[in-house]
């Protein structure tokens, strides 16, 4: 277990490993199933962390084994296409340009929100992306916290994705995972991390 | 604690209540100073999940009280200012559109991404956007990791942030965290999170 072991981290040296400092990205899975509990399991932490004005645009498209997921391999790049159909479960993250909708039940203190976004589609599509980025991180925690791990893949044809299986949905490909229990030779060595002094400034 | 008490998941309930099911964001915080040895604390976490291409883009640049402070709450919202003037510690985060520069160090099995970037400011803008937002995500867990809360705000001039702050850089603001303890009355009550069935479809 790579643990940090500082004093000035509050979360325990299990937890750190299984979220940060020890789960890595998937490359290959076993052929045990991701069940819908599992997922919903999920759900039901990575809906936790915050979105601006609690908005929470991120969806999830879960492509099981079978016709849904060969379409969706013939729109991945070719690296990916192999595991991507081998996966146990696949999960397509979007963002829904129509959030604003659920305004008036996930911001109920400013309801018109809904209404003043509803003439303004580039600044839905802008809050849609960003704060469904964001989830995306929370989503691949929660994944790690259930004891799977992820294989998120950036190589893919988006408007593909989406007029294969969003054409009647306000729906828009960010990212493509990959999820099950870690198969033989899952891991690549571990790629070396920017320095703190690289990344970060005070003013 | 509002424990998931789901069997599904591995992550222990306390840890699942600090980064998740308890969490909170915090809107008044004590005058507990921030150290430069928990911000890097933080960071030893955040850095560890994924981004495309290990190319990690984001960037940090921490506002202590005083001069700085003063000009970074000039380009936040009304409802904004006081909470950012007084927070112990506030966090830029920003992406770093020429995070090409890195690719030889941090994706050192395909150097040759650099100089194929080199002359797609666009490509990189975008990949520098979503990738950083994605550490976003992982660095407002990092942050509750540490026992500490993180106040996000989507609510300020970004392009005055950039120029006040990064006129000499590539880095691009996209969201501004105040962090430290909770102070008094730290919480609005939770809004409601959108269900399971809101947000998931299945193929």
């Amino acid at each position: 277990m790579t643990d940090v072991h500082s004093p000035l981290i509050d979360l325990d040296p299990e937890a750190q490993a299984l979220l940060f400092t020890d789960a890595r990205t998937a490359n290959t899975f076993t052929d045990e199933p991701v069940t819908d509990e599992q997922l919903q399991a999920i759900f039901e932490l990575a809906k936790f962390p915050p979105t601006a004005a609690n908005t929470q645009p991120l969806r999830i498209l879960y492509v099981r084994p079978g016709e849904a997921r060969t379409r969706l391999v013939a729109h991945m790049s070719e690296g990916n296409k192999a595991k991507t159909a081998s996966a146990p479960m696949v999960a397509v993250l979007a963002a829904d340009t129509d959030f604003h909708e659920f305004i008036p039940q996930v911001f109920p203190i400013r309801p018109q929100m809904r209404d003043d976004l509803a003439g303004k589609p580039e600044a839905r599509e802008g809050m849609a992306r960003f704060n469904a980025t964001l989830q995306i991180g929370y989503f691949l925690l929660a994944v790690r916290a259930a004891g799977l791990a992820a294989g998120p893949m950036g190589g893919f044809d988006a408007a593909g994705i989406d007029r294969e299986f969003f054409a009647d949905s306000s729906w828009k490909t960010l990212l493509v995972v990959n999820i099950g229990r870690p198969g033989e030779n899952a891991w690549f060595p571990r790629l070396p991390r920017l320095d703190y002094t690289d990344v970060v400034r005070h003013a």
